[in-house]
């Protein structure tokens, strides 16, 4: 049983759910399933169940399955929107490495301003990278923001801002061993200001540096997400 | 001095660099540099140096600089060439976080024949990244070939075949701590075949995992480097 359909949680009620004609084609046209084939059942928010189709529009769901592809606490990316299409590859990639809230940020040097419909284009890559990825929880990704409004959503837990400067602590020697609720910042193409960076530490934010080597913009989440989730799931 | 020029080895003779035209002209020109200005030298191959401009033709080499940018020890990246242009992207991220040597393969599921002018292609954007991200090092691309011939190439150093099977023990388990030249090898879409994990083990390299959620193919080497690299500058 390796068959897998997402479904929203509006869809079920009590153990029922009711398929959408698009799914219904999908479970009876594509995968070819038959009135008490099983399946698994995916709503994007942490959970996967075995299920039964009972008729082409109706399904039950049943045991919840143990599934751990998710990192063991949530890591909320503060992302300086880049140039070109950068932000469709930092969404795809950083969603395989098990972020869980994209906030795509107008900064100072940030010089692209991002349609809604380039805002909806993430989500919609974010969801298709966490089912392709097997993730439990499809990423928010919400719409580009300035600094202030990101921050003020993302409350109390920690932050860390990557910052290129050589003689800033390295990211994981500022990680707490535990893993909590995380904030990771990092600034578009030509970096932060120097208002913004203070402007982050009157905010209780930590520089950090991810090594001795110059990551593009693209790239810095790709090492920072990976760095913590092997931290966190103590294979360091 | 932060304005840098990237010079060949074969135009220095003694601490004289013969410039070519085009250098003349970025170091004239581009960069309005007269007798007697410094710059900084940098031949691809581990050196910069402190430079001075003598004639619009000629320079001469300074002091070498102390500059640590690159990995302890040096990573080939073996590398099951992925669909489309994502080999363009896998060389410019992977040059950015360290790698020495990348070997495009051409492995049972690899699904691309490239020719000559991709592998210089990938060349090309090699070097640029290397620059752009001031590495001490180029990387040098290999003409795209078999795993058996890239594996003769590599020598007598561990390997690391990473496989998205979740018994397989994670990267940072099997990594021995003192950095040492290593290979890290990783399949295109779809994977390697029983038959050339058999054969790898044959060869004496390892299984090794990169943590619970399953990456793309394009995304793997970046997280296998940024976690090499932390733990061999002792970040963990």
């Amino acid at each position: 049983m390796s068959q897998r359909l997402t479904i929203h949680p509006h869809q079920i009620q009590g153990q029922a759910v009711q398929l959408t004609p698009e799914q219904s084609h999908y479970l009876g046209r594509v995968l070819r399933l038959h009135a008490g084939a099983e399946f698994i059942a995916m709503d994007g928010r942490g959970h996967w169940w075995r299920a039964q189709l009972l008729t082409p529009e109706m399904a039950e769901l049943g045991e919840l399955l143990a599934v751990e592809r998710e990192l063991p606490a949530p890591i909320a990316l503060l992302m300086g929107i880049p140039k070109g299409d950068g932000m469709d590859q930092v969404v795809r990639q950083a969603t395989e490495l098990g972020v869980r809230q994209i906030f795509p940020l107008i900064t100072e040097r940030t010089q692209v301003q991002p349609s809604p419909a380039r805002c909806q284009r993430w989500q919609r890559i974010a969801t298709e990278a966490a089912e392709q990825s097997l993730r439990q929880w499809n990423p928010d990704i919400f719409p580009a923001q300035s600094l202030a409004t990101a921050l003020a959503q993302v409350g109390g837990m920690p932050k860390l801002v990557c910052d290129p400067e050589p003689e800033v602590p390295h990211l994981l020697s500022v990680l707490r061993p535990e893993p909590e609720a995380l904030a990771v910042l990092i600034g578009p193409e030509g970096g932060w200001s120097g208002k913004e960076i203070a402007w982050l530490e009157g905010q209780g934010a930590k520089r950090v540096s991810l090594g001795q080597r110059v990551l593009r913009t693209v790239t810095a989440p790709l090492a920072a997400l990976a760095l913590v989730g092997a931290q966190w799931e103590q294979y360091l």
